[in-house]
């Protein structure tokens, strides 16, 4: 099995290419935190806890990091990247205690998830405050340029959550509504924390744009192989419960291309457990049997390779360096999670 | 009861300075509709269809009229109001969804209330969509001080709601959490919403705080009214089941007086009911006349009072006129909803 063995290769390769980004940021990042920090304090107690519970328990700060690298990548050599990307970060935290709420998911990262803890209310309460936040962030700053591109991104994630909410539990749905719902939820904010960098060191439009593709791409891969992650993840290393996505029959691409490339017995399966929600023990282990005799999820993982070929390609524009190595870098570490 | 046959006069005299009012803003009010409808259009149908249902299903307008008549007050004579009214209309209506998702509510102004009908998911993304498409509009207005008051006005509506949870099912409340908890949550946007008004106008900073501190006093005394009201008003002519506070616990003013005002066995009627909401057959009723008795539903409109004589001062320094006239009737307008 040559295949594996490489990508064990790869997987190290890429490991060390996500810490290469981490080093080339780390001091900005440490800036971004101190400023969720103090954009954390409230008269109301239950903020600061609740958001620290989300902050801290370590996310990869993925989309702040993008702002970060993007912003030095284009050359930029001031201070107001760091609380760009804060905003990035505020924003992405409240979608997530949102979705929380909206999924009813009792795990986010391997923790207990907020709405678990604090309650439904809380988690919207909270995400309301921390988009607020943002935008004082954003608002600071001052470029209404940003603010068009952050607000812009804010309304289209809501759109794709409730684009996807509009697909839930329908296995008939096609490929291109499933990539219109993850360009959406997904992309959108990778391409807009992208985009950001540019903007802040003046660079022309070619190079704005060349960002904002690049993360729509990336973010696209991302979102890919998260889906095919919770069909054969091992739960201790993504943090993730695995089948979260079959037991509330979201529809991934898994499902769209297990359920196209099935027989009639296999659709009603489909129907029975994603659609029906009417699930079994055993259920979970037979869609992950089905999804491998059709390649279901590797075929989820070359679709995501494409999107990564588009990311890179879109960085052609730029001169070689540290930062461009990294933003590669992290193309092949969001795809080579998936093994 | 001479009060009684006064206060009829007085209803009707102040339901005809609210229509004055309405007069005064109708066709800049029919702008802010067009612009409300079009800002609701997306790919994902159902934002405009649970967006009507709450837009159209016909609130009073109170805050996007606060800010067309704040800026006539102020002789603004463009017609960049009609973009910011309707922003303020959108983020009171992703308070307001985002607020029945955490109160379980399913009567709204009468009618059944969006999460009821689509569930806590549909109203959550779309009151986040709705908050975007309000930056989108101050964004697209392009003022940076508006945003600034806009974005804090949000963020401050979010901390109070949380700050309500902490409160909620605790009668020991105290009559100043309770104030600081309706001033964050109703009045900061009245504030803020008739501020815009006078920064729009390009008036002195004093102008400013004038009309901040009318809608902060306004936005106060309405909350104290909507409070008494739902222990005392008629279902259909409120369109708000009377009780809803009760049942959940909520504390108000009118539980915070009843409380501190009452004896031993009151005391722990208030517990079993609100705090432990341990809730039988004719507690609403017995609630009530404990209020009576100890005038706790007339002293809250009493302290209504006392934030509408400090709503109609801070207008003092405005020349008379019709503007300036209706705003003040406004005032009486909340108040005598009580009646």
């Amino acid at each position: 099995m040559g295949v594996v063995i490489n990508l064990e290769g790869a997987e190290r390769k890429t490991r060390a290419a996500f810490d290469r980004l981490g080093v080339l940021v780390r001091e900005d990042l440490k800036a971004v935190d101190r400023i969720i920090l103090d954009n954390l304090q409230s008269r109301a107690s239950l903020i600061p806890q609740l958001a620290n519970h989300l902050i801290a328990s370590g996310g990869k700060r993925l989309r702040p990091m993008l702002t970060l690298a993007s912003a030095q990548l284009c050359g930029y050599k001031g201070m107001r990247h760091v609380g760009l990307a804060a905003s990035v970060e505020f924003i992405h935290t409240a979608t997530l205690l949102h979705d929380d709420v909206v999924d009813a998911s009792n795990l986010r990262r391997g923790e207990v998830s907020a709405n678990a803890l604090w309650g439904n209310e809380s988690s919207v309460l909270v995400g309301d405050f921390l988009f607020a936040r943002a935008f004082r962030l954003m608002v600071t700053d001052g470029s209404l340029k940003v603010l068009a591109i952050l607000s812009d991104a804010a309304g289209t994630i809501a759109e794709g959550e409730v684009l996807q909410l509009s697909t839930s539990n329908d296995p008939e749905t096609s490929e291109t509504s499933y990539l219109e719902v993850v360009q959406a939820k997904t992309a959108a904010l990778f391409a807009a924390a992208c985009e950001v960098g540019a903007v802040l060191a003046g660079r022309p439009q070619i190079e704005e744009e060349a960002l904002r593709s690049y993360g729509l791409n990336l973010g696209t891969a991302f979102q890919l192989v998260d889906d095919v992650l919770d069909y054969s993840s091992h739960e201790q290393t993504l943090g993730k419960a695995i089948g979260d996505d079959f037991r509330e029959g979201k529809i991934t691409l898994p499902v769209v291309l297990a359920f196209r490339r099935g027989d009639e017995e296999e659709r009603g399966f489909w129907c029975r457990t994603v659609e029906d929600l009417n699930q079994q023990e055993g259920d979970l282990e037979r869609a992950i049997d089905i999804m491998m005799s059709h390649n279901a999820l590797s075929d989820s993982i070359e679709r995501a390779r494409h999107y990564g070929s588009m990311a890179r390609d879109a960085l052609g524009i730029f001169p070689g360096g540290p930062e461009k190595h990294a933003l590669i870098g992290l193309i092949d570490f969001c795809i080579d999670r998936a093994y």
